[in-house]
This record gives C-alpha cells, sequence and structure tokens, in this order.
C-alpha cells in the first residue's frame, strides 16, 4: 500500500504584499512572501494493492460532493465499508480525494479560483442525502429527527457521518476530470466506481478518453452531461430508495433513464425494483452496503474481460 | 484497517442570505440555505492494526505545518514511508489529518474562523524545508536550484513533495490539541510521533493530559511552549542537518538544548552529532529515512514499559 498525488499545474502569482505571522504558537514569527509558484489542481491518491490481486485491473474510487476518500472507508457505524469489500475481492484499489478536497488541497487566491468553497450544513445533508424525510427533517436532538421509516442508513451514527463533510468548490470540474486522467494514464486503463456530484464527470472523462476507462459504476449520479453523443463505457448506475418522494431525484431519475435509453452499454440497477427499498443517497454506508456491493462485485466480473 | 473521525463540535450559524447554485455539471441548480448547524474541528484518523502488534501501544502520526497524514506514507520518490516502516514493526499505526486539514475539513466562515489560510509557495518550501542553500535557492528549473551539496532529500522529487503542501490555518492550535486528545482518549494511551508546527502542540498536550501519553518523537518541533513548567513525557527530539545556516533554525536549536536542559525526560537526538550530514526538515522523506527511523524504534522500545 501507499499514496501519491499526480496531475495539476504550477501557477505563478506576483505583486502581493508581504506580511509577517507566527505560524506555530511558542515559534519565531515568520515574513510570509505570497509571491512565487504554486501547485495546485494536484489529486491524492492511497492505493492497496493486495497480494493475490483478480487480475481485473484497477479499481478507482471517486467519491461524490463535499466529500473525500473517506466515504469509501470505514462507514460511520464502523463496520467495514467498500474499500475494504473490494480489497477482499483481489481488486487493486485506488481511492482519491478530488482536486479540492482532503488531502489533495485547494488554491486559496481568488486570482486562481474566483468563487470560495461551500459546506452543506448537517440540516441539509439529512433531507438531501435523502435519510430525513423532508426538507426540515433534522434537529440537534436526534429524538426529533423525521428519518425515512424505512431507511437503511445508521441512524445512530448520522452525527459521525456528518463529521466526514468537507468544504468544496462548485467550477473546478475540468481540474478534477484532468486529475483523473492523468491518474489513469500513470495506472492504466481502470474500472471506476462514483458517487453522485462525480457520476456526470467520469462520464464525461470516460466519453473524453474511452480507452482508459474498462468500466464505471455511479452510484446516483448527480446529473448527466448533456454534450454526451457517443457513450461505449460499460456502465452501471446504482439507484437508492425513497426516490419518489424527492422532487430532485425524480427529474434526475428521469435524465438516467433516457440516458440508458439512448446507450446500449448504460445499465441502471434501480434497488427498489429489486424489492430492496430504504437506501439512502450515500448507499455505500447503509446497512446493505455489503449486498450492493456484491452485485456490482458480479456486474464488474461479469462486464469485464478475461 | 479502517478511519473515523473524532472530536469536534456543532456551531449554529444563522441570519445568512440564501443563495442558489449549480453543485454540479449537468445537474439541478440547488438553493442553498447556508443557516444551521455545522460539524467543525473534527479529526480524521486512519488506521493500520497488524495481525501480530509488538504490544507497545499505538503509535500516532501528527504532521507538520502546511501538511496532511500524506506526509508519513509513501515519500515522494516513490520509497516506503514511516507509516509501513513502523507498521511492519508491528505498531498499531494512526495517521492523522490535524484539525483543519485534509480529510478533516475546515470552516469556510470568518464567523467561526476569522483569518483566512495560507499555503507556501514552493519557492518557501524548498528554503524553509532546508532542502535549498538559502532564500533564493528555488527556480522553476531544477538544474539553476541550488540544493544544499550534502542533502538527503531526492531533489529529483522535489516538485512531487510540493503536490502534498495544503494551506492551513494559523490560529487553530487548541482546536487542533482538543481533538488529539479525543483520540487519545478513545484509543486510550499512545506514543505521538509529531513534526515542525505539531511539535510545540503534542507538548502541550502531554503536559495537559500526560497520562494520555507514553512518549513523544518529536521531529525538529517548530517551538517549545512557553507556559510548559513541569513536563514528564518521555520525548525525543530529532534535529537534522545544516542548521548551522538558517538563523530561524539556530534560535530554535538554543530554545531545544535549553528545553532539553530543564527536563531529564527529553532528550535530543542530533543526527549531525551522530556523523549523518545533510538531512533536510522532511528527514522523514530523505534516503537515510529507514535509518533514522531505526534510532527512533530503538529509543521507543527502550523507553516504553514491557
Amino acid at each position: 500500500m501507499g499514496s501519491f498525488h499526480v496531475g495539476g499545474r504550477r501557477v505563478l502569482l506576483s505583486g502581493k504584499p508581504c506580511y509577517s505571522r507566527t505560524m506555530s504558537e511558542g515559534g519565531e514569527p515568520v515574513n510570509i512572501n505570497p509571491n512565487g509558484t504554486y501547485a495546485i489542481e494536484q489529486m491524492y491518491v492511497q492505493y492497496f494493492l493486495p497480494q493475490h490481486p483478480n487480475g481485473k485491473g484497477p479499481l478507482v474510487f471517486w467519491h461524490g460532493g463535499g466529500m473525500t476518500g473517506a466515504a469509501w472507508e470505514t462507514k460511520p457505524d464502523g463496520a467495514d465499508g467498500w474499500v475494504n469489500y473490494f480489497i477482499r475481492q483481489g481488486w487493486d484499489v485506488y481511492v482519491c480525494d478530488a482536486v479540492e478536497r482532503g488531502r489533495s488541497g485547494f488554491a486559496p487566491f481568488p486570482d486562481i479560483w474566483p468563487e470560495g468553497p461551500i459546506i452543506q450544513t448537517v440540516d441539509d445533508v439529512y433531507a438531501r442525502f435523502r435519510i430525513g424525510r423532508g426538507e426540515h427533517s433534522y434537529y440537534p436532538d436526534p429524538a426529533l429527527r423525521t428519518a425515512h421509516p424505512d431507511t437503511r442508513f445508521p441512524l445512530a451514527h448520522f452525527d459521525d457521518f456528518c463529521m466526514q463533510m468537507v468544504p468544496r468548490w462548485t467550477h473546478t470540474n475540468q481540474a478534477m476530470i484532468d486529475a483523473f486522467q492523468a491518474l489513469l494514464e500513470r495506472i492504466g486503463p481502470a474500472s471506476i466506481v462514483c458517487h453522485s456530484q462525480s457520476g456526470p464527470l467520469a462520464m464525461q472523462l470516460a466519453n473524453a478518453v474511452p480507452k482508459h476507462l474498462r468500466a464505471l459504476v455511479a452510484i446516483e449520479p448527480a446529473g448527466i452531461p448533456a454534450e454526451i453523443e457517443t457513450y461505449a463505457t460499460p456502465t452501471l448506475i446504482v439507484m437508492g430508495g425513497n426516490l419518489a418522494g424527492d422532487e430532485r431525484w425524480q427529474r434526475l431519475g428521469e435524465k438516467i433513464s433516457a440516458f440508458a435509453g439512448r446507450h446500449e452499454c448504460v445499465q441502471v440497477l434501480d434497488l427498489e425494483a429489486l424489492g430492496i427499498s430504504g437506501n439512502s443517497h450515500v448507499l455505500m454506508m447503509d446497512d446493505n452496503s455489503d449486498d450492493i456491493a456484491l452485485h456490482i462485485q458480479k456486474w464488474l466480473l461479469h462486464t469485464l474481460p478475461q
């Protein structure tokens, strides 16, 4: 196992005033000259290569908006997440922090990224990740929260889950895609498991460099790129439960169905249609995450060439 | 192996205007209400528990300023870093991203953290991490850079190293200390390996909750806390090379010597005095990092009770 940073670019800033700061309590004040070269838009990647690989190539995990690679690790309830699951299946697993999040760092200069980052409230996460029933379902007191009655999300650990959320920018899509392309150029053709925000980005990447992608598993993609005409990457889109009452997901569901209808290589795994109800938007953290992983594992083995 | 977030607190923001943003290309615009509860100042921790532990308790890695837990993983030249080294020695290893960095997230609100983050230029990193000889030693063209002639840092991989640097705040010391205390309360008494900025913070923590700390290894601490009177944690301070020509490190060296002189439990491992020259400020990434790790390993085994 190990880690590296990949992709990104260098920028040169000039003409900014110097200032003095004590960087560390008890330390010496330091003169800060903000002018110079910065490394930005690189991506952090941690990898785990099992002793007995399954020979299906790398499996790359690309988290959703406001999250980091931690989303695929231990679940909020302390049980093993998909990183451990897929390592056990013999995959060469690569866990990434998309550009501008987690260990990938970010560029704190309006000269480089004009708009500031956003971070979701806990209240919003509860509703938008479809744990809660309705917009005002979150209360600090867990007893007052109105979760979906059939939710598979470990409610007792919602507060633990919230601790993984990080600020994100909303105009760094191309930088994220470029860094993933740099990763695939480095490690070779791979399968990608992506979530939410990264769904449409991974589809754009698949469209741009199809030879780098063996297969794509998109967990509840937050959109379908409008400009994709030819699309040839074997793709499995996984949809959780309690979508019916959610206007935004209703609209997205229609786009996703239309996308699958246009491209034979795209399949939708609709958990509710299989009789599995109550999955949240972070279904890799739900109590049946291993069952869903097994569906994905079977699809990947069936889809990828020997 | 697994991961979790620990510590932190909840804050409630109110009275801020709502706004609309498209969170993801091809997605639906979303109404953002920034008012509500946020989880802040938590800490991300990844752990690796070997099958055959050495029985010496947890070994916790606390990175320096502008860095994340990645500092202890694979070295910029691709060789194994200290995480892998110490796992092989049978330690239960915990790698942390200090509060406000990496997968710990940060609070992008001046209401919460009034001062913005800072990030060092590549130029500054080259000089301040004592890779370069003098303040103006960095040039984009590697052939023009003036490194210390005897440096142990893998010069060909300096640009890879720079990709790990992330923005940092300079007024979150207590939040960092609190999160580490929460970690030790969770995992039990531990030894800590810390670097630079985290040196004085770890010493403050050791002073505040001595029963939680078995031993402390401080790689080139960036300061010595002024307020520490009684200090009883077995501590090894490791100092690299090329300190003589560096004014800031000269002054810090005097403080460190005085601290060791006042407290019998504090020892200084001066690599130059052992005839090992040329180590940079990130000596865990230098080409002799395994040799230095062995010194630390021996000291820990000697210091910790059976």
